[in-house]
């Protein structure tokens, strides 16, 4: 029930990806059943063999307040599919829903790895190069700089299961390269990083480094993260309009701008957030949890799906638990 | 001597202001004699009546401890600029130098306006509307709820002089428009900002409203402000290796970019930090002071010249005053 236009997109993604040739997943979907049987008979009659539906009375809505929302209604779709994963029924858990109440129920429900102080969330970003990891993109405001550090191991991790870096660059964002730029925290987590010796830290990069790839992973506090990359997903829904002022202000011909139309394209896609990853990793609970948009599409969801699969096949709690205990 | 290419860009552009036909306006260049003498005499053998050179024998490096060095260097071009401005010699004080230096030494040396606790360093940002201000931009890591309130107080004035907007809006930079949203800063400055009378707050905005011009001045921590500046100013650098990457892998005449090229040199100019402001002015100290990029060409500094002089004829140091005050 997670997200701005559920359970439509949820259901209609699922059938997307039981429908492809070699699939092998098996889909169960949480959700009041008088609601999803409705929309799944709208949208495949029959059915399917590899969706099952299960019925989860309670809603978490999109504004709710965390905590307060996670306390009060354990027989949401967002408890019960978690339970699911947590009892071995499932082998990860996908939402688009309130992303700090996935984050407390993840936490509430599977609890966080051996070692871990704070889970974080993590995303995609497109670069010149092809794509880093920032994190944490929202689930920590506040952190401290024991908490950047264990982002830093977790990104590393991250890197080395599912983008096949052996050893990840990781970069501290701030406000000049020079350890002693930046405000308290990262000051104090620049030191912690420098001195991890089982990961490879390349020191400060600005806002600017980003998109040029300076990093493979980029660390920073999750108000810093998340603010960052909202801005960057709002560049390519402006271009479009920027572009038309600019050739209303320069007097030209409209027809040269549709040239450009498939460019555009291909360009917004690699500022989709959900082109890469499908879907933003929960790092360092355990267990394996993506988070989409609330807006996502159908689509979305498709790749969500499989990046769930591919993220559950990683040995990815495995590889941050060795270098959360500085054995890697 | 400030900056990546002094003297010979500040030269440079303070000649391009004086050989305009309806120049009025006097500069007084800072530097070690012989430097300025031998670049001016390159550039201009005869000299120009409207500018003049003085005599500053040390300069503060980009790269120095900012407080250290303004305490160190107090015959340095800063300093003896900021003297003469303060003494009323000058109407007002532009530099391309360490960042971090001359917010030091413009506190040291004009000091803070009447109730300013901390001085704030903005910039202007483009929108689909025009532009916006954003502040703080970098001179305050680690801010208060209180800087925050003076940080709107201070924009409000600016936009009201300088950008002729009678009832600036003004938002707080956050990671969601809920109250409850955001880190404890942000959380606590959200109640001061709600409380002022004096200030038309809009609420919290995200990183993704900023580029739609959701707010004319937009108010957030230096760190945070600093990141997203850096950030947005990258987009135009790597727009045009991303978008040969899309002509490459689309299989596109690369022809078909040619014709754009007219359109992104316009989006670059919107998203060049010199194209509106002339430099970010540094609110709240007892002068007026901007602040150009180390890296500005001469064409930076003529407008930061000229924007010095349209700055120091407004009521700005007024306007913060009774702000602050809580007298408008």
């Amino acid at each position: 029930m997670g997200g701005d236009h559920a359970p439509g997109v949820v259901i209609e993604g699922a059938l997307r990806v039981v429908r492809q040739a070699d699939c092998n997943l098996h889909l169960v979907l949480f959700g009041p059943m008088p609601v999803l049987k409705k929309e799944m008979a709208r949208q495949a009659p029959d059915g399917h063999p590899c969706i099952e539906l299960r019925h989860a009375p309670e809603v978490i809505g999109m504004g709710e307040i965390p905590v307060a929302a996670v306390r009060a209604k354990p027989r949401s779709s967002m408890h019960l599919g978690l339970r699911y994963h947590r009892d071995g029924k499932a082998d990860a858990f996908v939402s688009a829903g309130n992303t700090g109440a996935i984050a407390a129920a993840s936490l509430f429900v599977l609890g966080r790895l051996s070692g871990v102080t704070r889970p974080s969330l993590s995303s995609y970003y497109p670069t010149t190069e092809g794509v880093c990891l920032v994190l944490d993109v929202g689930s920590n405001m506040d952190s401290k700089p024991e908490h950047l550090l264990q982002f830093a191991l977790m990104g590393t991790a991250y890197a080395r299961c599912l983008l096949g870096i052996a050893e990840p660059r990781v970069s501290l964002l701030s406000v000049g390269e020079e350890p002693q730029k930046g405000n308290e925290l990262v000051r104090a987590a620049y030191k912690l990083l420098a001195a991890a010796t089982n990961l490879h830290f390349r020191g400060n990069i600005e806002g600017r480094d980003i998109l040029h790839h300076a990093a493979d992973v980029v660390v920073c506090d999750g108000f810093v993260g998340n603010v960052v990359l909202k801005l960057a997903e709002s560049v390519m829904t402006v271009l479009p309009k920027m572009i038309s002022q600019e050739v209303a202000t320069q007097g030209l011909d409209p027809t040269a701008v549709e040239s450009f139309a498939t460019i555009l394209q291909g360009l917004k896609r690699r500022f989709d957030p959900e082109t890469y990853g499908g879907g933003a990793p929960l790092l360092g609970v355990n267990g394996t949890v993506l988070v989409l948009h609330g807006s996502s599409p159908a689509r979305a969801f498709e790749k969500a799906y499989f990046m769930a699969a591919q993220t559950a096949s990683a040995d990815l709690t495995g590889t941050i638990l060795r270098l959360i205990k500085g054995a890697d």
